[in-house]
């Protein structure tokens, strides 16, 4: 639509003193905490940043109050009025719920924008709404951006990590702006284009679980402390504070150690009286799901999704808690020796989790036939956003080292890091499951990473099963092929003696 | 269709010699093997069936051989002949492929039959795919029944596990026939009605996440053995076959025993030769994202496909096993005391395996808006399909006692069983992760009990730090619940000093 045309709809006089001149560099939609944070980072960084927002009283409270120090930000009444004050090529970013929101901001903006104008989605939607939005909206020549947003509000205030994918034609005109905002890990911007279509929102998905699992194994060594040592808040703070010199330093680890210290004003530390419920209805259930459409065993993750799913069956549990017996953890030992253990269960599970992360992603790009670049994505992870740490340092190291890298084990530095820690990470998994302490995700890395260096696992055994009672053929283990069991053909056998010698074909048991 | 016009269609004189009499009490469509078995079998109980195969020489190979002796197997070699040939309201099953084949047989059997008629679709179809079936043709008057059969090429043989759900109005014209030929437990039928639209498959869906759970538990309890206590193929065997006289008691166990013993040519055992990589594209992956999606943590099964899944990176394992090293197991002690320790832990798994399956049945009764009999379901696993055994009559039994039961380990029977079981189970993960030899089924098993009976779970801190980084907010638990924290409310803390006081609403991290 023509600026007259859209200035009409808005009842805006265009020839008249009150024409609107486009000033703005960025628009953005969505006034909600993230929304309004990002604005002021924007405006930080001297870009003219136009707010609106569907209610909008929101606009006018946002503009006299949190904006008020803030001449660059200018707000909007309209959508009309929001388009006009973009300069073009437009650039405007949605920060609404994901779903039908999204949906609905696009197809309102699609009568008011032109031809090259770019619209940004910065909302947790599913990959595959954002790669079906890239397509449809290239059609019409307009260019979509699918950006994960991480980093919370802190993040979006002061230096989020950016995720952005899509049209790739969109990223010169939003390059400076993205990384202008985005966080620093060493100079570095912790943002960089991602991929081709859902790859941007994709790769935020990946992140999110990979939290769920950073925060679950944090979780674990927090009740292994508590009820296998006894500790107190105070004491596990002190040890969180250890640990974030070390190789956990990372800000899922500081903000744990400042949770503990945190008092309620009964001079109690607040955490201990918080409800140990968690929701799971999100990102991290995604990953888990992708994970297994596309036959990769991210265990951890799942594995994590899952303890939040029990934690919320708070008053069966209660009522489990009585019905149910177990040991009581009785320590002995030295106290220091096992917490260093402790450390190294938590790290090397970590490893594991960002090993499978990393294979997820790997896979997806094949699967999707998106060009993605490993190395950038652990450096749009290493600051700004919930994950961030010295770790992924590590990580943008080995893939910078050998982007074609098939597995971050197979990487000298956590090869080495990982053979380091296993000894204490079995102590701990060990006597974890004497004591009766839950450790899911510890447990499940340490089955990964045995199974994963295990040429032979026990799934001949399964493989012969199923062809017993279902005849589903097997395949031979190429150093026993026979001129009876060729390599790579299918094998059935008459285990029983009784029954046909038909192979199941099309029937599935 | 009025049977002359469907005879006019089929090139049939309707009133001439070569009249049909309609004679079949039962059609079946698809002519791999379980149907052919399925036909056998029903054949067996004197019904007259009528046969028929979209390829149609398969119907002539089928009566000239398997066929033979049966004068009440009956062909067709068009749709148009086949519906004829039906008594009405006619019968009609089909086990063809699930996905599109049972849609186009569907839609071409639609023009044939008449209100009133059913269609059967005995394969494994995804349940929402049986809802929307279910409600799709009820509209037109064909009453539709999803059927699970389990049992593989031999249950289908002799009697199967039957679990149909859909149309009720269908089942008092196939209880008789689904009835006889189901496998008998003690007398009763392993087939009865499930539920609504997709409750039949769905079962059958959980039924098969199950045996994916049964089936890594078996190979869990190999490996163990095998790598831990150095036992042979002809050893392990004598050990399920022990197995197989106690609480074990199963076909799986049974299987399993077999297929141990069973020697290639050369006098050694043929498991030993089949290649460890395990197919997982199917039903326990249903199982795994549907528990995904209702927010239930099915953790066993979850691991059993994310083991089938990291069996399948054969290749990548090979080098895996070079470039990461592990522990060497070393056994010492009583080899006795272990294998009993290891039949409880197996045992133990297993309670939880079924608990969790029955939970997310549950729940999906509740979410899907299903009336379901649990003690009937638990009676369709009894015989007949792959995860029989006598355990299912103990899970019989519980459900029969109490059909309201909140969780299989309430239950008296269960609750002493996995008391005590626990010691034996504790010892053999805990030996297992200072081996090496990776138990993800047992572990996830034992940190899902431990959580399960745990009151007070970590997910306190992990609300703290979703408040922390990302306001989240929180709740308080009941017992601290004050003027400041309301019980139920959701409450924000500002736990750095710095940001604002705005909550998230429309934005999650």
């Amino acid at each position: 639509m023509t600026e007259k045309a859209v200035a009409r709809l808005a009842g805006i006089n265009v020839g008249g003193p009150a024409r609107i001149i486009p000033s703005g560099d960025f628009g953005l939609i969505g006034l909600a905490v993230m929304g309004q944070n990002l604005i002021m980072n924007i405006a930080d960084h001297k870009f003219t940043i136009v707010a609106f927002n569907r209610t909008v009283a929101k606009v006018d409270r946002f503009l006299d109050n949190e904006a008020k120090e803030f001449p660059n930000i200018v707000g909007a009444h309209s959508m009309e009025e929001f388009v006009l004050k973009l300069k073009k090529p437009r650039r405007i970013m949605m920060l609404v719920m994901a779903g039908k929101p999204v949906d609905d901001f696009i197809n309102a903006l699609l009568p008011l924008v032109e031809k090259g104008d770019i619209i940004i989605d910065g909302g947790n939607s599913h990959f595959p709404d954002t790669t079906r939005r890239t397509k449809a909206l290239a059609e019409k020549g307009i260019r979509f951006v699918g950006t994960g947003v991480s980093g919370g509000e802190e993040g979006a205030r002061y230096g989020p990590s950016l995720m952005p994918g899509g049209n790739e034609e969109a990223w010169p005109y939003i390059k400076e702006i993205f990384q202008s905002i985005a966080a620093k890990s060493d100079g570095e911007p912790c943002c960089d284009w991602v991929g081709d279509e859902g790859a941007g929102h994709y790769v935020k998905m990946v992140h999110n679980g990979i939290e769920y699992g950073d925060m679950q194994l944090i979780c674990e060594a927090y009740d292994i402390m508590k009820r296998g040592l006894g500790l107190s808040a105070k004491e596990m703070a002190d040890v969180f504070a250890e640990w974030n010199k070390g190789v956990l330093d990372s800000f899922l680890i500081e903000i744990t150690r400042d949770v503990l210290r945190f008092d309620d004003d009964d001079g109690t530390p607040l955490v201990e009286k918080i409800l140990d419920s968690a929701g799971q209805k999100g990102t991290g259930k995604w990953t888990a799901i992708n994970a297994l459409d596309l036959g990769m065993p991210v265990t951890l993750i799942g594995e994590a999704v899952f303890a939040r799913c029990l934690s919320s069956l708070k008053q069966e549990r209660g009522r489990a808690a009585k019905a149910l017996a177990g040991p009581t953890p009785n320590f002995t030992g030295d106290k220091k020796e096992f917490l260093a253990n402790l450390e190294q269960a938590l790290y090397a599970s970590k490893i594991i989790s960002y090993a499978q992360g990393f294979m997820l992603i790997q896979n997806a790009a094949k699967e999707y036939h998106w060009k993605l670049n490993k190395p950038s994505i652990a450096l749009m992870w290493r600051g700004g956003c919930i994950i961030r740490s010295v770790f992924l340092k590590d990580i943008t190291s080995a893939y910078r080292k050998n982007p074609d890298l098939e597995n971050l084990l197979f990487d000298d530095f956590f090869n080495k890091a990982i053979h380091n820690a296993q000894s204490g990470w079995r102590d701990i998994v060990s006597k974890s499951a004497l004591w009766g302490v839950p450790t899911p995700a510890f447990s499940t890395a340490l089955s990964w990473y045995d199974g994963y260096r295990t040429k032979d696992l026990p799934a001949n055994l399964l493989q012969a099963q199923r062809d017993y009672f279902g005849a589903h053929t097997f395949k031979i283990k190429p150093e026993y092929a026979s001129e009876k069991y060729p390599e790579g053909k299918d094998n059935h056998v008459n285990w029983t003696g009784r029954g046909g010698d038909v192979s199941a074909s099309t029937y599935q048991a």
